[in-house]
């Protein structure tokens, strides 16, 4: 999809300079500029760059004075950082501007939708599922059995949704993320065989929740796992049965929440981090990546480490694991003065 | 789906009292219960609760003594507890019960099955492909040429089973999961470019197991990739070729094992444990969330940390080094009452 | 798919003593041949199992004499080693050699492909896709708008391809895996809501890379995610967006490198490592298993541990760690020596 000069300025109500014919295909930063590309000059500290830039267009401000000739052409704006991020607004809308129903696909007679929906190529919608307005359901993506979507809901290529699963409105689920797979949980009988017991909870997922590529979200034993509004998680991650992830609470790549483990409201995970099942985490709780958590933290505390203490906590103990050597130099230095002490 | 107090009385052989038409469509704990669920009261603890609940439907003790009217509907029958129990089991199956061949599938013409599949829509099944009876094949699924499947084996949407892979009777494998991709195998040529060396074993699951969401099993370079009957894994689990898990083995979420490596039965292990490749744990081993195992671990051991050691060696190391800053004043203090008695 | 003695003699120029009508579908090593297989005899201290063995057919020398009868079918080669890893070759080529055009696909009208594609049932393609030449799109497998795809690409099943992605000549990608997935970028407004900053950027992946099954790769923010010719990633590795990953380095499972970090040319990474956001990693630095990685290292390092340190400086940490036991009895020691110095 390629913009004209001309047309970009129409949009941004500027006036070009230089060849308005000339079209791009992609954005670019003013030092790393290309050929086919549409950059901007806000900051005065690379105005240099505009003389040497091979990006096709550049937005610059209305009144900016040229030192010298350019190569690129201008599109003279307002504010050009502003009319920027419009630009992409507008280029994010479009690439993701799906719409109407491609085939085939598989949408059960007693599903519904509201208006807009997107339906990709070989999706999939259950029984009695209810999908809200201006939806978009990628190819492979699959809707079980009554489960609902809220309106404003992207659900990417092959994201996997078990029967039952409540989504909110505006809520974004990357490729491949698994929601409402069944709890880890199994009894052994006398002989050792696990028996699997029947995981017949959901997964309910409130508004304006982003989830990430790979990410598991298993559904309850019994009664729900629940994401609250505002969570975002990133790809990856591991949800088990029961948990409970606070409003506006964001966690990195690959972390994993063991079973019935309720996590507090705005908190903020590194990547790689591990929960234990059965823990507390109060609000607004920062865990650094990789930390092993076994037990409750109250809010407001802020931990790393395996298992995770308090970060200042942690930084002394890893100075003094440093001073181990001398610590050692120094009992050593003790026993002989001590020796010399007794012979004397 | 929806039944009748009626129809759930007839199922459970018990009486009605109330509104034989009411509906439900869904479980729920008796105080949390909400329109449209039924609920129990089993345990007398709970007796309270009946009076207030928002349940449709109770199921009570056949002899049940009400102190006060009710609002929602009861079911009196022998045994309360395992009534729902057999309820929820009835409901499972229905849940589960997916029948015959939705549309479109591609099922190859050399390719057969049993009795009684669930093919979903957009399910792959590839050239001499052999499956039991009463298998379930979701939407999205992909089971690669040569794959055999056993009886009454659940194949959740999008998992994905390359060619050759044998999975046993009475699986289940979850959503996203990838059976029989190639084993991480690369020979670096003279450059330090890499060659890869081809997979050409399998993955052979036996009877019983269990596999979470996305989790990936890799085919062996040559030979197979072992899972062990009864053995039960977690999601994102990485399991890399040439690996064998014994029986009744049990993973945790995000855990790793290296290629080669072999794990004894009944095994437990944590979630985000990794095992480094070509070593030997035996049988009976529990390895604590986030350990990192370097090397062989005798049956019945019990390890943690980084890299893991026995776990009350863990725990004592673990009281040392907290114990470092008063090790280091007790040093301090030593130090002072040498300088007191040099100078005496 | 199963060959005869004879026609294995033939692809082989080799000579068949036996049935030269017995077939097999697979291979075993000679010690554990079983019917319907392919072995071979290269190495003379496995001479025994020649006359035991149930392989149906084994390759051997030319010249090789027998000391017995033998029940298997023989075939006479020049180099039996040799002749195997060419008829494994062979068979894996077979294996692969899937061509035409599965139905129903998803083929867009805008969308273009080179000779010999291979286009598995339920495959999309979306708008402007340009693929090269000898390619195979397994089942399942979404390619969005935009994509490139050089010679010689194997995509698996059920692979995501985001919008824009470019992937260069002969790359293998496994199944389950995504590429192009927005970046994990949110801004907190003031009410302590995140806002989603769009991730405009792409993933480029140059020429001979392989990425493993549910392995992730995060578009930039803003220009490219790059992975470099003769990267391999192994199953279940997050790369988040703006990363750049060097030629030949190699990753193996569950590791995660955070947003903007760049990692040099032939570096190997062991599994569960994590990188932080922002950081330089060198060329050929050596990363353990586990490790955490805080900050910069510099080229040719070989680090462990969290936060990782020199590997030589880690095994002298972790064996001080181990005396601390006898660091507090020595101190104890002291002070009932320094007791008795006083008491004199």
């Amino acid at each position: 999809m390629k913009y004209s000069a001309k047309q970009i300025a129409t949009l941004l109500h500027g006036t070009v300079e230089g060849d308005e014919n000339i079209r791009v295909d992609d954005i670019s930063k003013i030092e790393e500029g290309k050929p086919g590309t549409l950059s901007f000059l806000a900051n005065e500290k690379y105005t240099n760059y505009l003389y040497d830039t091979s990006a096709s267009i550049v937005l610059v401000r209305k009144d900016f004075e040229l030192q010298k000739p350019v190569k690129t052409t201008l599109i003279r704006v307002e504010d050009p950082y502003h009319a920027f991020a419009e630009i992409i607004k507008i280029y994010q809308q479009h690439i993701h501007n799906k719409k109407g129903k491609e085939k085939p696909h598989y949408f059960d007679k007693t599903a519904s939708a509201g208006k807009n929906l997107y339906l990709g190529a070989f999706a999939y919608v259950g029984e009695n599922v209810k999908i809200g307005d201006n939806c978009k359901i990628y190819p492979h993506a699959y809707i079980g059995d009554n489960v609902t979507l809220g309106d404003n809901v992207t659900i990417y290529a092959g994201v996997k949704i078990y029967h039952g699963s409540r989504i909110g409105n505006n809520c974004i689920v990357h490729a491949g993320a698994v929601i409402g797979s069944d709890g880890f949980g199994f009894a052994p009988d006398k002989d050792g065989n696990y028996k699997k017991i029947e995981q017949i909870g959901i997964v309910h997922i409130k508004d304006n929740v982003e989830i990430g590529a790979n990410t598991t979200i298993d559904r309850a034993t019994i009664g729900k796992t629940l994401i609250e509004s505002g969570v975002k998680l990133d790809n990856l991650i591991q949800v088990a049965h029961n948990v409970v992830i606070g409003k506006n609470t964001v966690m990195a790549a690959q972390t994993g929440v063991s079973g019935t483990s309720k996590v507090g409201s705005n908190c903020m995970f590194g990547g790689q981090v591990g929960i234990s099942g059965h823990v507390d985490i109060g609000d607004n709780v920062h865990i650094a990546a990789q930390s092993g958590v076994p037990g409750n933290i109250k809010s407001g505390e802020k931990v790393m480490g395996t298992p995770a203490v308090n970060a200042n906590q942690f930084k002394r103990n890893y100075v003094l694991q440093k001073q181990l050597p001398s610590l050692r130099s120094e009992i050593q230095e003790l026993k002989r003065e001590i020796a010399r002490l007794k012979s004397e």
